[in-house]
């Protein structure tokens, strides 16, 4: 079916499905769940069937170990189903709610955002997260996942189909697509989709943003600062630097960039080093940093704006907190930047004016999830200046529709004054 | 200065202007309001020039009624400023306040976008406003007034940076575009510009959404719907037709077509014409509707797509509800669209399956305005599914941030299961 055609057939459903009670969602989410393990052979025989592609074809291992959905990765995702089905709805929630007028009352209340187009990496599980987010969300999905995975995805997105019809949610719901040219061909159907939320590779997600004028939440770099304040614990910093620089380096929330504060970096940067070296890190230092630990390579202007995914780290001394602000404000990627202070007055200044989704104190970069945050899971992290920023969990996909009640109201009346407005919160 | 610096100036006047505590943006609103009428007569000779040269130009009177800046518009202006200041502070708040562990407090809080690109029509009062509403929740602006205002609207932003100033608002928070070749400079500067607001016709505010990748708070047409349904009041109905329709016929909010029930339609149809055309209503019916009421023009195919701003109004008779809801869906620009009817679960499936900002049960579409729903103020209306939809004021300026307190945590032992996460809503 071309896409256009499968678009619109999730722009259709989209209008019962917004519709949709929450028993009804819960339902279809853990009937994917029982469906998940009562379709196990067929999901593996296909997940088998990709792999030996991907093995044939030389794929790396982390991408293997992404393409690979076997009992564990089941026993997960089906856990998540299982949590998503008891978190609240994220619908119809009252969100103001005001007398206009004696018998006219407004209210402002959440709904779905319509259709959305997700295009992500070969990693089913992934599939079945996001389609699950949707679900509970009241919105149409669009799937694009890794054509490593498409056997994969293909067997998943028809369980999920026929598991969800099976409780009454609305066909058509959920629609995969298959090709790079589907892809194209989606961020030209403005009329259809409402949203797209691309994840992968920074290169790709600023492709999709280029090229396409529906709205997009994403982030297309996640270049994350530590800086360590005058009044920094030294312990705490050493602790805090290695687990945002070396807990899993390859992800977004890592930190690429360490600031020093000039008055803390005599006795605590050689601390510092040794505790990152021994993680294995390299360090670049700006000239300041190599007059204190002379062994560090040289940073050059680059360095400032690299987003290194590995084991790499620069380092900068800087004058004061306003210097490592202006700093993060003008090389980082408005993502993830935390402080390490003793000191209240500066922490409360750095996350006032960081301008960034995430200002952590006295705590690692690596805590920007949607699930260490308490979302129940993520579609994605957000550097979007508007709707959402940060880990975009259910709320995220949802908007809002502004409900007036009246009682056979017309505005004349309030335009030349003979009435006047109550706007009295309700 | 060139746009690009005038938007530079702006971006870094915007870390400031965001940790700008509520008394100073305040201050900052009265000030401008005295400013207003201490250089009232820079202000008038200004306006005087640009209505001088727009009747040399031929401008139609309701421009030129949109242009004059006299002593009763500066009076509303300064009243909204007063009112402005007071309402609540936007910014600074806890939207979710979580414990994820015990030392570890996640909160978001409400803060500016930054710095908004506001493109608008030759309304000097216009300027003050927008900008007021800038600065209240805390975002720097770039202003794009209608060139034949340009000189009111310099004395105007010349008036309101140097008495914000005073204040200690931090300076350069409020530019002036000049002339349509910043507006296209504008639209590429990705990384100084957070949000478009483009007001204006629908022709120019679909060009600005097409020729930018920032993001576009906007509506590019207001077509909007009534439906008549088979239980509804007569007199109602028709007392809200004329309203919808007539009360301000050029606006967003007007509606541009009416349905209803084929029940209700031989008795209530031939009271709605005698209604509109009483109030000059050119009507234009479909085939079932004329043959009701025999001497309606006949609707063509085209019809339902028209928005025409003007004293026509087309009618189609509908089979049920569902027919109504699909029909709005389908022509309608998910603007504002209402439904009479004495029957509340209609009211609440209409509300429900109507994919629009504004719907509404039993009143005029012409209540869908910032002032009437109580927000103050402003800066237009948003069709977008995403971040502000329907009036956007203050509250559809501002954004959140993730601040996170901890106390030296690492994401090492939750990831290894050694320590767990709480969740402990606040």
């Amino acid at each position: 079916m071309a896409t256009l055609d499968l678009a619109q057939l999730a722009k259709q459903a989209s209008i019962p499905l917004a519709d949709c009670n929450l028993a009804t969602r819960n339902q279809g989410l853990l009937a994917m769940a029982e469906a998940l393990t009562a379709h196990a052979d067929e999901i593996r025989a296909a997940n088998e069937r990709d792999l030996a592609k991907a093995r044939e074809d030389g794929l790396d291992a982390p991408l293997l170990k992404r393409l690979v959905f076997d009992d564990a990765k089941r026993e997960t995702v089906i856990e998540g189903l299982r949590s998503l089905a008891a978190l609240p709805d994220p619908l119809g929630r009252v969100l103001t709610h005001t007398e206009l007028d004696q018998g006219l009352v407004l209210s402002r209340v959440s709904c779905p955002i319509g259709v959305i187009g997700i295009i992500f990496e070969a990693r089913p599980d992934a599939l079945v997260q996001i389609s699950s987010l949707c679900l509970k969300s009241g919105n149409a999905v669009l799937l694009k996942g890794g054509s490593e995975a498409l056997h994969t995805n293909r067997a998943l997105t028809t369980v999920i189909a026929e598991a969800t019809a099976q409780c009454g949610v609305p066909e058509n719901w959920i629609q995969l697509l298959e090709t790079r040219t589907e892809v194209t061909e989606m961020l030209a159907l403005n009329e259809c989709i409402d949203l797209i939320v691309p994840r992968g590779s920074n290169a790709f997600v600023k492709y999709i943003m280029e090229h396409t004028t529906i709205p997009v939440l994403g982030h297309s770099s996640g270049l994350c600062h530590l800086y360590i304040d005058r009044a920094a614990n030294a312990e705490m910093a050493c602790r805090i630097a290695v687990d945002a620089k070396t807990q899993a380096p390859a992800t977004c929330n890592t930190i690429e960039t360490l600031l020093i504060h000039q008055d803390a970096a005599p006795a605590l940067l050689p601390q510092l080093a040794t505790a990152l070296r021994a993680a294995k890190v390299e360090l670049r230092g700006d000239e300041r940093s190599r007059a204190i630990v002379p062994d560090l390579l040289p940073a050059t202007a680059e360095d400032w704006s690299t987003e290194y995914l590995d084991y790499i780290l620069s380092i900068k001394i800087v004058n004061d907190i306003s210097e490592a602000i202006g700093h993060i404000n003008r090389f980082g990627s408005h993502h993830t930047d935390a402080i390490v202070t003793d000191d209240e007055n500066a922490a409360r200044l750095f996350q006032r004016r960081v301008d960034s989704a995430d200002v952590f104190w006295n705590a690692s970069t690596r805590f920007a999830d949607g699930f260490r945050f308490g979302l129940g899971a993520e579609v994605g992290i957000s550097t979007s200046k508007i709707h959402s920023r940060g880990p975009v969990g259910l709320e995220g996909l949802t908007i809002y529709k502004w409900l007036l009640d009246g009682s056979g109201q017309t505005v004349a009346p309030y335009c030349d004054g003979r009435v006047k407005f109550t706007h009295r919160p309700l």
